[in-house]
């Protein structure tokens, strides 16, 4: 017998990927960020399950309001990034027996409140004990069939992009969790995007309108990680030019002698969407997301040549690590 | 600040109705087995969360199988009671460190199993790390919107009616839990339907078809509080004169010094529908479920009066009273 912890979590996730059926009815391959099943008239159902457990995905200090809409978040995250309008949502909610009745209900006015920003119907679900917090949200939203992002299309040619910049939330992880001695507006804005992760809405729905997008996932274990995943679906490499972080944060990393290279791609718990568009309609794709307000942000190219690899402009080249959180198992 | 375990489970439940959005989208009211959306074209998504801990549900001796089966029931248990056929399945599976990796695999593979039992597409879902073992299950399913099965609609003179006797199952857990002294075919039927527990699909199916049922639930935390949630929500009571429990369990709870009729009321992880039929319609309503190859048990009617009563022939009344399974309390 071996333990779970030896083994981790993504050796179970892919015994489960091996179990599930293959069937006619499945629009996304398993493994992909959500599921989907065709219901009449070219639509697809989205759906997505994905929990926070106060052992792992809980940093010091978040309040308990920020813990339920961090659950939301996660979820409508990954229909988003699916190209899919959030629907509804529904929450396990699992409590120890002396957590306090004040909590648990702050808990879900807060998986309520998030659910109806995202547009969802806050349908209500389950609670009962268990040894430590943990809520399981459900997300179940709607896409047109052809709309669809999968994480299998990267061509190469294709431009890589993100909606927004990394290495913040990363930053701001690190000042909790070292703690690091920080301080000013950059340190507040840091950990505020990790108390207040918000899912990229519009940017994916955006991007599912203006059919240019080859590949996307969103980036909640690290953009290295959601490269990667982009990578092995499609069967393609990556070559980044661009570092997508601000200068701000980057200069602020570098005073606290951080690497703003691991702070990009090793980060994590960040919600911004990784995507591939058609060289032939980029334009288009960036037009529809800056009128939607959200940005695209271009930051390398997709290539035959399977590897990950940061390329910076008369820089020297270095190799992307596929690392990423893995429950069970240590983080890198 | 006061504790969840000293509020309980229906206070924090009932603080979570009143924050629900009461929204025309919702085809049935919160608080109702499951949550429905219209889809179009007179569908009806109608979906679940209901979690399995293993501090509270696992009984002694049960599989690491049978409790990936039992997740599955609980779920599709409540969409069948709502009569909707289930469409698809996702997990969020919360496991200890320690846990064994063997146990795991066992676990998805018997959630992935069950699901396609009950025609559901097995989607997968989500794992990681807990405190302890917990499972929220998630079940969707299509109904449509004409033939939900609701909790509000009892009327006085409906028949009251049952898929399948009672008495089994608390007598198999009290076995279990005390232990008592017990032996021969009863008592392993007793424990098997603890172990095994299967949701009355097709028995839901053709009463959804049959447009005769006025209100329905499942009876996941005992007859009595099943009766209970359909007087609140219909506003009417119930006298039952026969009680639904076979001889043979009855008897031989006799001869354990049990009281047959708190086995049949006062059990829970039972999962028959629990039903009232409009009394012109009975006799095709009990057609359809006998040809679908289920039962339908006449056991009393509905009445004006919004008390739960327990009325032999020739014997004493006797009151039932609203107790059922709370989460954070204790039974009874």
């Amino acid at each position: 017998m071996s333990l779970i912890r030896s083994k981790g979590e993504r050796a179970l996730i892919e015994y489960a990927l091996k179990q599930m059926t293959k069937s006619n009815e499945m629009l996304l391959p398993p493994g992909d960020d959500a599921a989907a099943i065709p219901i009449g008239k070219g639509k697809a159902l989205v759906m997505k399950t994905d929990f926070l457990s106060g052992l792992t995905d809980v940093p010091p200090g978040m309040s308990t309001g920020q813990v339920g809409w961090k659950t939301v978040t996660m979820n409508v995250s990954d229909l988003v990034a699916k190209g899919a309008r959030p629907l509804a949502t529904l929450f396990s909610l699992a409590l120890p027996p002396d957590y306090t009745f004040e909590g648990a209900k702050e808990l879900v006015s807060a998986l309520f409140e998030a659910s109806r920003f995202y547009g969802a119907e806050d349908l209500g679900g389950d609670t009962g004990e268990a040894e430590g917090l943990l809520i399981a949200g459900m997300a179940i939203g709607m896409a047109d069939g052809r709309e669809l992002m999968r994480r299998d299309g990267a061509k190469p040619g294709d431009i890589l992009a993100v909606t927004g910049n990394f290495g913040k939330t990363a930053l701001g992880l690190k000042i909790l969790l070292k703690p690091l001695r920080a301080s000013g507006e950059v340190r507040e804005e840091a950990i505020d995007s990790v108390y207040n992760p918000r899912a990229r809405l519009k940017e994916g729905l955006a991007l599912a309108k203006s059919h240019s997008v080859t590949s996307s996932t969103d980036s909640s274990d690290g953009l290295a990680w959601s490269l990667h995943e982009l990578s092995e679906a499609s069967g393609v490499g990556f070559v980044i030019n661009s570092l997508p972080i601000t200068k701000r944060v980057s200069n602020y990393a570098g005073n606290l002698k951080l690497d703003p290279f691991n702070l990009t791609f090793y980060g994590g718990e960040e919600y911004e969407l990784v995507v591939t568009i058609r060289s032939k309609d980029w334009v288009k794709a960036q037009r529809l997301v800056s009128g939607a307000g959200g940005r695209l942000i271009p930051v390398g190219k997709v290539t035959k040549r399977k590897r990950l690899i940061w390329a910076p402009k008369g820089g020297t080249e270095r190799e992307i690590e596929p690392l990423g959180y893995e429950h069970f198992r240590n983080r890198k």
